[in-house]
């Protein structure tokens, strides 16, 4: 099953927007274990979710037991959420072998159905990703950083880079293998892509603590029936509390505000 | 010590501009171990280099125990070649707290001298690295895969993109903690650049395998002292040999091959 048809599965079952981030940080976690923190999470949120996202720095950063733990989150997600698609948010970018091993890794190592890619280095960077078809690829695209301007913004004959880039990926993902990552804070991007690319999936991080606002994502980036957007919201929802009593319950609260809030605009 | 001053270091302890690439690939490898594997190589070669690169996506794709044989490598190069710039090849690249867990697992979990950053998201996800001040970066400039032109040759106001982002790294790196990845098939590249940044250092990959020859990499990119290189070969200096009994010896003989002719085109 190609990456958009895996959403469209997703977004029928859980009939949810929303994707949760786990991005475990030792200085934010309730507590020490992360792998029984994720699972907590991914308990409290399975039915409010379209997807999970896990960020790889975050797991890097604890070296190998937090390898470890995503292995097992990965495991637990499959189990707990069979609906939801698990990205892998690795931002990986590289050629020829290389690119190669990281699709090995980040498919058949780790498991995640879907995976952010950088296209600086051009079309050989993402075709290893797209050799497995029943996976998928969000290309970076337009992010909401200040100094994404930096390249991102730069025109080329009156148009931008990352419109480019969004060109390639309708291209490259003929066999619906491949979306767009876009920042939640650049509506009028948000905008202009999806007038550009009706059938695209948008994967939109930054709602939450970024300072994205849920229902302007969705007027702005929404497709023709209200879908295509995978919204993801990271520690404004999986640290909702620091304390070990109630940390799921209040990510569980904060899960359920972002789905209501992704749904009412779409009806509205 | 900033990434100029350790390379000077590396340079003049080493007399070599040779960096070899530690890729292991279980499909190559003579023997099954890759940690042992990685140890013969460096104990054959240390007195040739001045750097090693470790390409992340390799150990990844081993999964955890991949990346245990990472530390375990990083450690002996410390032990056997305390010159040596150890150098890790993931050409990350995000933001904010992201791109802080990134550069905490690549200088304080993997203990890397320098990494390699992918510039797309613009100077917020090279900020974080630079927050080490004895630690470098290497941003990915011009690569020599035939689909790097698709944005990295784009033209902006008569430049390509890759000159805007040596610009950049020649901005952004003031203290000595900035070089460039420039591919070896890209000679003119390689020229240019260097005619236009004299002091930045420029690791090479591709010399070998890849079909780069390295006294016409020498000749383009080399600074005003016949230095300013670090010119990587992997897999035709590890690969020399498939029988455990002289993979090492074989690898010895290619990377002394690799260091005499760099040698000998700053001499010509």
């Amino acid at each position: 099953m190609a990456l958009t048809e895996k959403l469209a599965v997703a977004w029928e079952k859980s009939t949810s927007l929303a994707c949760v981030g786990l991005d475990p940080d030792p200085e934010r976690m309730p507590i020490d274990d992360v792998a029984a923190f994720n699972r907590a999470i991914v308990d409290a949120t399975r039915d409010l979710v379209c997807a999970y996202k896990l960020q790889l720095a975050f797991y890097e950063a604890l070296g190998v037991p937090g390898l470890v733990a995503l292995e097992a989150t990965v495991r637990h997600i499959r189990d707990a959420a069979p609906h939801a698609v698990v990205i892998g948010d690795g931002k990986r970018g590289d050629i020829g072998s290389t690119a190669r091993a990281y699709a090995k890794a980040m498919f058949q190592v780790w498991d995640f159905d879907a995976v952010t890619v950088n296209p600086y280095q051009g079309r050989d960077a993402v075709d290893p990703f797209l050799a497995y078809e029943d996976r998928g690829v969000f290309l970076v695209c337009r992010t909401s950083n200040p100094s994404s301007a930096d390249l991102q913004d730069l025109r080329l004959d009156g148009r931008a880079l990352y419109e480019r880039v969004a060109d390639a990926a309708e291209e490259w993902g003929a066999a619906g293998q491949v979306g767009l990552v876009v920042g939640a804070g650049v509506l009028d991007g948000l905008r202009g892509l999806r007038a550009a690319h009706p059938a695209l999936p948008f994967l939109v991080p930054g709602v939450g603590a970024q300072g994205g606002d849920a229902a302007a994502v969705v007027r702005a980036g929404a497709d023709a029936a209200g879908r295509g957007l995978v919204v993801s919201s990271s520690r404004h929802v999986i640290y909702a509390s620091s304390r070990a009593a109630d940390f799921a319950a209040a990510a569980r609260e904060r899960a359920r505000e972002l789905r209501d809030a992704l749904d009412s605009a779409r009806a509205g």
